[in-house]
C-alpha cells in the first residue's frame, strides 16, 4: 500500500473551460510526488514538490494564481508538518515569493518557530536567500478580472470564490512510513489586507501524525477553522473511522454546524487514503501502486497507469 | 453550578519577589469577570474583562508587560472564541495597541474574516477607531532586562521564559449555558520578528463550544501547536472525560510526545472546571457561587468568600 500521495487542487465550483487545467495540474503534481517517493525519497520531499509545482502553475489560488486581497495585492499562506515529530513551519500574509510552502519548510527546518508572518516573514526569506519576485509575476490576467469583478459594493466574494478553484495541497506516506502535508493558498478573493485564513493554522489547514495520519484541507478557510477540520478528521480515525467516513463525518459537521463546504485529502499510516469533499467540485489526484488515481466531480474516479504521460 | 469564570496568568516559574502579584492579577481578573457574570452578563463580556486586565497589568505578558521579539519591540497575539456559534477572532504580530483583545473581538465582530495579522491588523485598528499607543508605553523596565540578558549567544529564550509569566487567559459559562475563551500574549522572549505562537490559533491557544465546554492554554507554544492542546482537551472531555482528567491527559500527551509543558483552564457545560499545569507553577483564579478559588503551585487551592477585598 505504500507510498502513497493525495493531492487536491481546491474545493469549490470550476468553470468548465478551466476544468480540464485544474485536472492536468493536479495529475502532473501527483506523478512528480509519486516519483519522488518510489525512488525512495521521503514523504515531506513529496508534499513540497508537488505544492511547489501548483504554485508554479497559474490555474491554481497559490503562489503565482493566487486571488487578490481588496487592494489587489497578493499575500499567501502556507504550511508544511512533520508526522513523525509533529514539527511544522508556516508562513502567513507572505508577499513577493514564488514559492511560499518552501519559505515554510524553512521555518520548521531553520528556526525554533513554527509560523513567521508579514514582514517577519519577508526578512526570513531574505536571510535564507530565498529570492523576491515582482508583485506582477504572481498575478494572472484572470485573478485581476475576479478582484475588479467583486470590487462592487453589491458583490459577494465567498459566494465569488467558488468560481475558482482554491488552497492546494498534499498529503503522503513514504515506504519508511513517514508522513508528512503541506497546503498553501492565496487565500479568500478580495480579502482586508492581513487576512490570515486556515491554510497556516495546524489542525485547520493540515495536520499529520505518524501514528494516525494525514488531511490537507481546501474550501471556506473561516468555515474550517471554526471546526478545526483536520484534526477533526483525524479524531475520527482516531476513534476508528476509516479515511473516508472520518473525511465524511468532519465535512458533513461542517455543513451541518457553520454551514461551511469544504473538501479533503486524507491518508492513514496503512496508505489508504480519501479524496473527499461537500462542494460541487474538489479536482484530485492519488498515486498507488503505479495507478494515478484523479476525479473533479463527486463520484468521478478515473485510473491510469502511472508509466504513461499525463493524460490531460 | 452556573455562571463560572476560569482565569490564568501564564504557566512557568514565577519569581518569588513576583509571585504575589501575579496571585493577586488573577484575583482581580476573576472577581471583575465574576461581576459581569452575577450582574447576569454574557460569557464573551466576562472574559474580554478579565484579559483586559491582565494585559493592563505589567505583571503578565501580554499588552503592558510583554516580553520584547529580538528586536526589543513588542508583537502581541489574541484570540477570542464564542462558543455558540464557533465564531472567533484573532490577531498576530499586533503592534502598538493596549488591548489586543479587544481588536480579536472587533475581528469577530466586525469582520468576515477570523484573524488579521501585523500591518492589516493595524489598519483594521484604526478604521475602528483603536488608539495607537507608543511602543514605550507597553515595555516595562523588567521585560527590558530579560531582552538583554537573552540577546547574549549563549542564550536559552525558551529555558529563560520559564522565569516569566506566559499568556493570559479565561474561559467562562454564562446563566444561559454560553461559553467564551479569551487568550492573550506577547509571545515568546526574544522571538523573531513575525513569529506567531499558539495564541491566534484556533485549536491551540484556545476552543470553545458550547456542547464541549472551553479551554485556554499556556507554555511553550511551539509544542501546543504540535497537539493542538485546547482541542485535544475537548476531544478528551467529547470521550466522557472529566474536565480534569482530560486537562491531564492532554498535558501528559503534550509531555511526552514533544517534551512540552504548558497549562490549562477548562470548564465543561455545567460548570465543572479545573486549573492544571504541568509547568512548576501557573498563577490561576476561579470564581463561582460567589466563592474565589486560586492557587500557585501543583496542589495548592486556596478558597475565599467573593465578597471579601482581593486578599493580596
Amino acid at each position: 500500500m505504500l507510498p502513497v500521495v493525495v493531492i487536491h487542487g481546491g474545493a469549490g465550483h470550476v468553470p468548465r473551460d478551466r476544468s480540464d487545467m485544474s485536472i492536468s495540474g493536479v495529475c502532473s503534481a501527483a506523478r512528480a510526488a509519486y516519483g519522488i517517493l518510489r525512488g525512495g525519497g521521503n514523504s515531506m520531499d513529496a508534499v513540497v514538490e508537488a505544492v511547489i509545482q501548483m504554485e508554479n502553475n497559474p490555474t491554481f489560488n497559490a503562489g503565482c494564481g493566487s486571488v487578490l486581497n481588496v487592494k489587489g495585492e497578493v499575500e499567501m499562506d502556507a504550511l508544511v508538518m512533520d508526522g513523525k515529530t509533529l514539527a511544522s513551519g508556516a508562513v502567513s500574509a507572505v508577499r513577493n515569493i514564488a514559492n511560499p510552502i518552501q519559505l515554510a519548510r524553512l521555518v520548521m527546518d531553520k528556526t525554533t518557530h513554527a509560523c513567521l508572518t508579514a514582514e517577519g516573514a519577508s526578512q526570513f526569506a531574505r536571510a535564507m536567500g530565498v529570492p523576491e519576485v515582482p508583485l506582477q509575476s504572481l498575478i494572472t490576467e484572470y485573478a485581476r478580472m475576479r478582484w475588479q469583478k467583486n470590487l462592487a459594493h453589491d458583490a459577494n466574494p465567498v459566494e465569488s470564490q467558488m468560481g475558482k478553484m482554491g488552497t492546494v495541497g498534499a498529503v503522503a506516506v513514504d515506504r519508511e512510513g513517514n508522513i508528512a502535508c503541506a497546503t498553501s493558498t492565496g487565500g479568500l478573493l478580495n480579502k482586508m489586507e492581513g487576512r490570515v485564513g486556515d491554510t497556516p493554522c495546524i489542525g485547520s489547514g493540515s495536520y499529520a501524525d505518524n501514528n494516525i495520519g494525514a488531511v490537507s484541507t481546501t474550501g471556506h478557510g473561516e468555515a474550517i477553522m471554526k471546526v478545526t477540520l483536520a484534526r477533526l478528521i483525524l479524531f475520527h480515525m482516531e476513534q476508528g473511522q476509516s479515511v473516508e467516513a472520518a473525511s465524511d463525518l468532519g465535512l458533513a459537521f461542517m455543513k451541518s454546524r457553520v454551514n461551511g463546504l469544504g473538501g479533503v485529502v486524507t491518508v492513514d499510516p496503512q496508505g489508504h487514503w480519501a479524496a473527499r469533499f461537500s462542494s460541487l467540485q474538489m479536482a484530485w489526484a492519488a498515486a498507488q501502486k503505479d495507478t494515478l488515481h484523479y476525479g473533479l466531480y463527486t463520484g468521478e474516479h478515473f485510473t491510469q497507469s502511472i508509466d504513461v504521460p499525463n493524460p490531460h
